[in-house]
């Protein structure tokens, strides 16, 4: 098999023993005449530019098909089926009846609950007057309940969307100076998250909120919880004096801690959604009561009634902050947009039903855009709100119309209660809110299991604290980027052995029991082949062939011969490529060397056809398999002595 | 074999032959004992942390292991080889022989013909002073002899990162109004020119340069080109009435055609070489004759005779202009480099020897920053020069100093000779010379073999013609960058079936043979799974098995029972990856599916393993190959029906 009879008596024992291994493979294939046929590489089958691109293209934008519902429909069932796709509330409205009335009830006014609250601390959060975060949680949960399909999520303003637009606004503009201005910013960068957010959706470009991958939001969010709990600390610590008060802040950390564990303990729910409006009750109540002593702590203050006020004429387009906007307007988009998507996903999951993610995203644009036009901000699907909404049995989106109708009530006839309400005690929410932010077990997780995703973490924590947010996410992003890069510039290439008594070819690091089959160098090569790693692959493979001739030699085995490339994981190859293949051969052409590839996948196979490679390889140069490659070529040695 | 006899009479045509297909490996697999047994997924080999970082970072580092010559040598050995591996000079000094010397005189004459208008040529797409050409055609080559390793590589200003540090400077700064200002930026630029391309070696971070695809570079070069040839025409426009001179244009077109050819002709190789000393020679005394009539022809005019002057105070490091300086740098000296090290990897490739990427780097980055305090601009290893001095016959940088002596003398005696040169004839050189960079012939093959790159092509080019030199060059590499991330977040999927006969599993679309296996759905995902696709992997997956399930009823075949995915092309996976393959798992149970996976690579099944994911699957759940996994689920559904 490819060596004479009388060089065996020379091998040493390791030689030795990867002689009985060709044996056996060569025994093997005698056994089995049908395993031995060489099996012809084919090309896929001929498809024209246009039909490509379109396959391609289909795939890029519409990876879920999602028009296979309307395939063999009449043009009736296609007007329908449009209209619940576009408006899901068509879809499962005809089946509402008052046993899911019942349920939403009940978890709507328990999210509401917990909505006022959180309303005015975020609100605060975001510098802006706490009234527009009751306004945030009526307008917006009104529109996602027709537009969105997922049925769980709790509709709001969040902590983390709010702090950006809070950061990144008055970086430039002070809200205690220019209110209004502030406040038309505030507006117009909403406007600009929904129009992004939308047309994301619209352009089914959904894929780019992946790239925010959870390693990187792990960090940023603990980067900016940090930073926010630090602002609020301040406004704790302004009123020491005020002693008793103060035990509220470990009372409410020690509530809310649950609040992360309330998935997995459905019966404590409710004291986590009760938890913030008892707190400000309570608080208030004390406040009041104590009026004449305590003037010194800070207090909301009036809060107008009545309903949302119209603000489109309050948008901004033009004007020395207009870039501004934009810019808060994509990183809050982008951000509520990741958690809103992530959090419908996360329920679905969990109730086994599916939610269009493009389409999720043109809910949340579009109401976001008429949430700017209503003195609404940014608003998206809550984590916490949609806890609290799942457990307390939600089983529709009307839970959010039930909820936007308690918002409703608070708005036109609850307000003055709120006069008394203490900012410490909003603080007090924001902190825990932001704090449940830290998950700190997840950062252990990325340390154990991937270190490059934990430096990834990491890196966005800290940009987000020492930098800025949007720089913070910036270097998140890219690292994240980077880290494909890496994965595409410098891939592995492993050594692959034989695996006795089968046609198994396999890592010789990983199984112990592959053994390398004499003459040969089987590589198999982990990346696509790109001009990224086309020169580190070619200076890389002859740094094989080199040690592999000298640990032949210094075991006296049987010289080099040929070298296989296992193509199987190699899934796409560009024409830096294709020149290095051709630029490999010609350089082990001159050491004597062969080159053939093994298992090229359909669209390289194309590729090599179409450049003319193969015809330089010849179609001998290919084969099917790592074991028909040895096989054929140790025969045709044989033949050939 | 996984479905009961009386069911199998109710099999259509169809599934009766996928029937005897799944009947054809279960013989084969009675035949073959040896193959029916199952073999262990095995872990690699346990790693601390600390050795796979340090395995990993060497990889990325030093992929080319330029150490391995130091392996088991002695002390002083050890010194000698670390001396020629920093002054490669000291390894072919020795054995230099007048022989040698012979070949290299001629070619570096040469060149130096070649040398002496290009230079002034160049300098002027540069909007420098001519002679700054000339000065960079004389300290460059004599560095680059001493630390360069490539033996064919004519050292010398470009014009692509002429017209590039002439059009960024040019923006901002007019050499007419501020010529010393203009110059000081010029040596400024090329000092960090140098220092980037400098570092880049030292911190053996070459790959970067990798990141311009050779797609886009051609691209970028035919919009520089494009430019250049345009800006020049107006100075040769600007002479219409002088009609005898005009001619010289064609000719010289017609001249240097057969440039791009010189390396399969060596015998008109001397044409190309010696046409534009020879133009700027007849054209020179054709004006010198006519001087008295001919007063309108722009000459170059008095050019200072004598060496280069030093020009290290004039280097620009505080001032409104530092970060142009800088910007300009980059970007010039990323061009250079990379035209540097294609060049001296092509000819290195012909002759069949090795350059090592990062100390060339470290070669034309230190020639660069010698340059800049020696009155030269941006040098690296030029095509044209390389092709000429290659063909010319040189054995070893020993050309360069005779190009570099030839200069010398150009420079102390000659200068007044070149008084009378007319610009005319400098600015058909450019235009030849640009000419050639547009490979319009690349660019068709792009086309007909990848579209993609051909887009990217196209975009780089339009970038440079319309927006800008910088922008465009960062157009092209975000579409190279974006190319390569499309590649991941939308990998293949394939579906697999088997070959009849084998034990091979293959693609369905490119292998008709390969026949789907009934109540098995087998998935080959052809990436590593990321943040960046797993969404879109879980999902499309999940679409796959409902369009299987569809397929399966619409044919009354047995029903689905079990998805196999083929991991082999997954390379790496990470946190988001191995939630998504739980969360898969998950999805699937809850429709009775069983999800197993075949034949995970080392890392990734180190990564199932830490993130406990591997306990959840269970080992049963991962096989070796796709065929061990169905023939083990097949027998099992037999041996409980």
């Amino acid at each position: 098999m490819g060596m004479n009879n009388n060089r065996v008596e020379h091998f040493d024992c390791h030689d030795q023993q990867q002689f009985q291994t060709i044996i056996k493979i060569q025994q093997q294939q005698q056994q089995l005449d049908i395993a031995m046929e060489i099996h012809k590489v084919e090309l896929p089958p001929q498809r024209t530019t246009l039909h490509k691109l379109q396959q391609r293209l289909s795939e890029i934008f519409f990876p879920d098909d999602p028009f296979y519902r309307f395939k063999n429909q009449s043009c009736f069932m296609k007007f329908i089926l449009g209209l619940q796709y576009l408006f899901p509330i068509f879809q499962w409205g005809p089946q509402y009846n008052f046993h899911l009335l019942r349920s939403d009830a009940i978890s709507g006014l328990t999210i509401a609950s917990l909505a006022i609250p959180q309303g005015i601390s975020y609100a605060k959060l975001a510098n802006l007057p706490p009234i527009v975060g009751l306004y945030s949680s009526f307008v917006p949960p009104l529109i996602y309940s027709l537009l969105g399909s997922s049925k769980h999520l709790g509709v709001g303003p969040v902590s983390i969307a709010s702090l950006v637009m809070g950061s990144m606004l008055s970086e430039t503009v002070s809200f205690t100076q220019e209110p209004i201005l502030y406040l038309k910013l505030a507006f117009t960068a909403t406007f600009f998250a929904g129009v992004f957010q939308a047309s994301l959706g619209l352009l089914r470009l959904g894929f780019v909120i992946d790239f925010l991958s959870k390693a990187t939001l792990v960090g940023f969010m603990a980067g900016a919880a940090v930073i926010v709990s630090l602002q609020q600390l301040k406004g704790l610590l302004g009123i020491v004096h005020f002693t008793t008060k103060m035990q509220i802040v470990p009372v409410l950390i020690s509530v809310f801690k649950q609040r992360d564990e309330s998935l997995k303990k459905p019966k404590l729910f409710w004291v986590s959604a009760a938890a913030p409006l008892t707190s400000v009750i309570v608080s208030t109540i004390l406040v009041f009561l104590l009026r004449n002593k305590t003037h010194k702590i800070a207090i909301i203050g009036n809060l107008p009634k009545g309903l949302n006020p119209p603000s489109s004429n309050m948008l901004y387009f033009n004007g020395p902050f207009l870039a501004l906007a934009i810019k808060t307007g994509l990183v809050t988009g982008i951000l509520s947009l990741t958690e809103g998507i992530a959090v419908g996903r996360t329920f679905a999951a969990l109730k086994n039903y599916q939610v269009d993610g493009n389409k999720e995203m043109m809910a949340i644009g579009l109401m976001n855009i008429a949430g700017s036009c209503s003195s609404c901000y940014v608003t998206t699907g809550s984590f916490s709100r949609s806890a609290v909404n799942y457990n307390a049995g939600a089983q529709t989106t009307v839970s959010n119309i039930i909820m936007a109708a308690a918002v409703l009530v608070t708005l036109l006839f609850l307000m003055p209660l709120f006069h008394y309400t203490p900012n410490v005690v909003l603080a007090a929410i924001i902190i825990t809110a932001v704090i449940g932010l830290i998950d700190y077990q997840a950062a252990f997780k990325l340390l154990k299991v991937d270190k490059l995703d934990f430096l990834a973490c990491l890196c966005s924590f800290f940009g987000v604290l020492f930098i800025s947010v949007p720089v913070g996410l910036g270097i998140a992003v890219a690292i994240s980027v980077f880290k494909i890069l890496l994965h595409v510039t410098r891939p592995n290439i492993l050594v692959l052995g034989n695996i006795p008594g089968t046609q198994i070819f396999h890592n010789v690091n990983q199984y112990k029991e592959a053994s390398r089959v004499p003459s040969f160098l089987i590589l198999g090569v982990e990346s696509p082949i790109y001009f990224a790693n086309s020169t580190y692959l070619q200076e890389r493979i002859l740094r094989w062939v080199r040690e592999e001739e000298e640990r032949v030699k210094a075991n006296n085995g049987s010289s080099l011969k040929c070298i296989i490339l296992d193509m199987t994981a190699v899934t796409a190859i560009d024409t830096s490529g294709l020149d290095t293949l051709c630029e490999l051969r010609k350089m082990l052409e001159k050491k004597l060397l062969k080159l053939v590839l093994a298992n090229p996948v359909g669209n390289v196979i194309e590729k090599l056809h179409q450049s003319k490679n193969l015809d330089e390889l010849g179609l001998k140069g290919i084969y099917l398999t790592v074991g028909e490659a040895v096989a054929d070529i140790s025969s045709s040695w044989k033949a050939q002595p």
